[in-house]
């Protein structure tokens, strides 16, 4: 069965989407630990990150880097940390937060509940930053 | 001044070295999260990951990848996960962390304390699994 990512890139389920290109995907993620919380997704349905193959662990990060250098003026941060865990969803994906103190990356804490006005605010910021930096 | 990450390259600190290339070091973490914890540093001194240039960030998950696989069978997890926070030392640093729970990624929980007859240990288990992966 696709994972609920796969249906995100296939159109299925709606995402606030970021960025996309031929092999990765970026939209908000629905249970943000942050405003900006983006998740980055290798279009390849594979369930564990280091199991990609090289090509594709090659350009995830490069993908990443101007999405990250978005969210770090438009929220506040410290900088934008990483994070790949993937013990929810079988399919890999990396966490883009605004990091503010070594508590903002503790997937055990409370998430945020942002209405739909708010993501789409976020989007909007996003998109934006990454359109300036073209 | 150089970070302790460039003087441990530089050889000026000792370090439990797990893998080396031109670009790239890997190390034991000295205040693990759980066995087999290991940071994955370019050798270029850059404070913020994403600000490293692009040749560089292509590298950093494909040179990581073998020390992952290494990781996963040697130590209790399900998988390795990966995180970019640099909060502490400005010297861009990834953490490869063996996964239990959604909890085995809290930085902010208590470190583990290790002989150096169990980072010893530790290494010989990478640098095996390692050399048995060629």
């Amino acid at each position: 069965m696709a994972s609920i990512f796969s249906k995100i890139i296939a159109g299925i389920i709606p995402a606030y989407k970021i960025a996309e290109d031929a092999d990765f995907l970026a939209f908000l993620d629905i249970n943000p630990l942050a405003k900006g919380h983006t998740l980055v997704i290798p279009k390849m349905e594979v369930d564990k990150a280091f199991d990609l193959p090289k090509d594709v662990l090659a350009k995830w990060l490069v993908f990443a880097q101007p999405i990250a250098h978005a969210i770090e003026p438009e929220f506040p941060c410290n900088r934008c940390g990483i994070s790949v865990v993937g013990l929810e969803v079988p399919h890999a994906h990396m966490h883009l937060i605004p990091l503010q103190d070594i508590g903002s990356m503790n997937f055990s804490r409370p998430k945020l509940t942002l209405s739909s006005e708010e993501f789409l605010e976020v989007q909007t910021k996003l998109l934006g930053a990454l359109e300036r930096s073209k």
